[in-house]
């Protein structure tokens, strides 16, 4: 029997699947699992990107242009030009969710062997394309008591190589909510200059920035057009994560031409997932208006609760829709498989994110986890009282 | 400014992206091109596949299963059990397209500097595939005296070496259009039980056979079901390119967890696409008659027509919608470039695809040329008296 790759033996599982058949079967007991887990929104997409589906007349579903639609493109250029994003549509390739972006920029600027830094927490999936591309994720470690802002430059630097080729951000950042301000972003751009390094900045939560914050893009950065390479998706900001459709974009040329060879490979993006994309640009500004508002609503809940448990800390998330959040429990992977395979309230119980996969030094994390409000807030509210009694039982209580 | 990888250097552009700007060109001279470069046929996509996409209720586009969604992976089971392949759903993941379906094998089977051998010519984007996973692709060249055949089993066993981890078959193929007989597909069942390696089937052209001829999977092979994997696309098979839904399959356990580790990366294929192609798996019989009288139609009239013109030679393909044709010319890509760039006959003209593209040998293929039959059978027509004047006039014409 032929034997598997040392590549695929070193794909790092996602780190909420171990959980999955405790969940499973805590459901065929019978019990309600309020997901805190995962980062698919229940919010309806746009009625203007569904009717687009309805309303279309092709009879042959055919390929696209392998840097997508030309007509889905310009358009996609007029949102970023909105922006304050100075991009065209040549300077766009549309890429299979925000997944393939990252992977095609990885492999566009990185050989195996070569280093990227990154803060962690980090989203976990970066890892499995960082094993795809052969390369290094270096992680420097931002802090719950600083409430994961960007660590200090000098850190940053400390971790800086003959190996490292880039930076890669995530903003606001999944996992922890982290909004970055204009001014670390400014830090960012320094040191990218100074070591000639690759800005990798994954901006697909940008439409969720709360409290009067706004979001400054890696892209809005001047003198630094050949480094930054933007990785978006449309799966969050029109909540339509099945659609599968993400971007890569850079006033880079070279990796723009190299990106694109990728992209021909593979023939193109999807077509219906571009149709409903394309569409969904024309979203009307009410739809965000209410977005916003039941995201704030269930980001205050949330905060206020978890803050009122005893032993717990959760930062009030300036993004996003996570919050990497402090329990008092030995250990959180024990904490959330104990959730679903031991503990029920009012036969309901929750699943939690445990953080330290979303860490890459070892250790870290074990008192973290991260929590998805992507529930509504009756459904939220439950949810958080079941935490909050199962904190008061779990045996591995540190309080 | 940062430097692209070499990997990324070393990436394949598409043989036939160089002829594009010269088609544009004659298409802004007003010139009508016959395009029998590309395999995007014209077939309508069935109409329980586009009805399936109006009559969708959800509200929101959610993320399937990372292998795909299990009612389609169980429709698709029985798909391949009404075809004599015996798996079930949990044997499947669903993929974007083959194309990930190819880059999910390659990186789950081999390591950077692994060998894979293939019958050349071949289906231009392996390279990039390889490329992307870091393998190595040994050709064994097939023979347009042959009509493709599979070459013999000593040839190929010649190329074995330490690093070769697998055989890699198109069957039937693109580009040659050869349909491989159950005995050579037994043939390479030999090789690959002696020498432990994978077997790589990959089959998007099975509905495709012609001439009363049978498909004969790789998945029929008995005593090496932890040896074969099959990599599948519903784009050709239903006319449904752009839905960008693919599906990679075997037995072999190790392999369909380490694949499925690959795919939650990347979270999860097309959802729009999974629809269409699980409606897709109802169409009725009678619609593969239409498209089989079709091709026929128009297999038989090309075939014909190319034989007619002095110096040409096509083989009769037996599957697929491709013949690889000696042309009687200096260099097909020359050749290709002057018919878009110099050529007209009654203001039309033809664009081909090279089939040096198609060998990694350096040097073959320089007289030969990939002609699609994706054309109805009237274009097809004007086509084939366009290609006949161009070979009367053609500077480099070798009689």
């Amino acid at each position: 029997m032929p034997r598997i790759s040392e590549k695929g033996k070193s794909m790092p599982a996602s780190p909420i699947r171990k959980l999955v058949p405790y969940a499973e079967e805590a459901k065929r007991k019978g019990r309600k699992v309020y997901h805190l887990n995962i980062g698919q929104p229940d919010i309806h997409t746009p009625q203007v990107a569904l009717d687009a589906l309805k309303n279309m007349q092709e009879k042959v579903i055919v390929y696209s242009h392998s840097a997508g639609n030309e007509s889905y493109r310009r358009k996609l250029a007029v949102y970023y030009q909105k922006l304050g994003i100075n991009i065209d549509h040549t300077e766009i390739i549309v890429t299979a969710g925000g997944s393939e972006a990252v992977l095609f920029a990885f492999m566009s600027c990185m050989d195996p062997g070569d280093e990227v830094i990154t803060p962690e927490p980090f989203y976990a999936n970066y890892n499995g394309f960082a094993t795809a591309a052969g390369v290094k994720i270096i992680p420097v470690t931002s802090k719950i008591e600083d409430d994961f802002a960007l660590p200090p430059i000098s850190e940053i630097e400390k971790k800086i190589s003959r190996k490292t080729k880039g930076i890669m951000i995530c903003n606001p950042n999944n996992p922890t909510g982290y909004l970055y301000t204009e001014d670390e972003i400014r830090q960012l751009r320094e040191i990218i200059l100074k070591h000639d390094l690759f800005l990798f900045s994954d901006e697909v939560y940008r439409e969720f920035c709360y409290d009067g914050e706004k979001h400054f893009s890696a892209m809005h950065l001047e003198g630094v057009e050949d480094n930054v390479i933007l990785l978006d998706s449309v799966s969050k900001r029109y909540s339509e994560c099945g659609v599968r459709i993400g971007a890569l974009i850079t006033k880079n040329k070279d990796v723009l031409a190299t990106a694109l060879k990728f992209a021909q490979a593979r023939l193109s993006p999807p077509g219906l997932g571009q149709i409903v994309a394309e569409a969904s640009v024309d979203t009307p500004r009410e739809y965000f208006d209410n977005v916003y508002n039941e995201y704030i609503a269930r980001r205050d809940f949330m905060v206020e609760a978890l803050n009122k448990m005893p032993g717990v800390y959760c930062p009030k998330p300036k993004g996003a829709f996570y919050s990497t959040v402090k329990l008092p429990v030995d250990d959180t992977d024990k904490f959330s498989q104990w959730l679903l395979e031991e503990f029920e309230y009012k036969n309901q119980t929750v699943m939690l994110a445990p953080a330290s996969g979303f860490y890459s030094t070892p250790g870290l994390g074990r008192n973290e986890v991260r929590i998805a409000y992507v529930l509504n807030t009756d459904d939220l509210s439950k949810a958080m009282e079941t935490l909050a009694e199962a904190l008061k039982v779990y045996p591995g209580r540190t309080i």
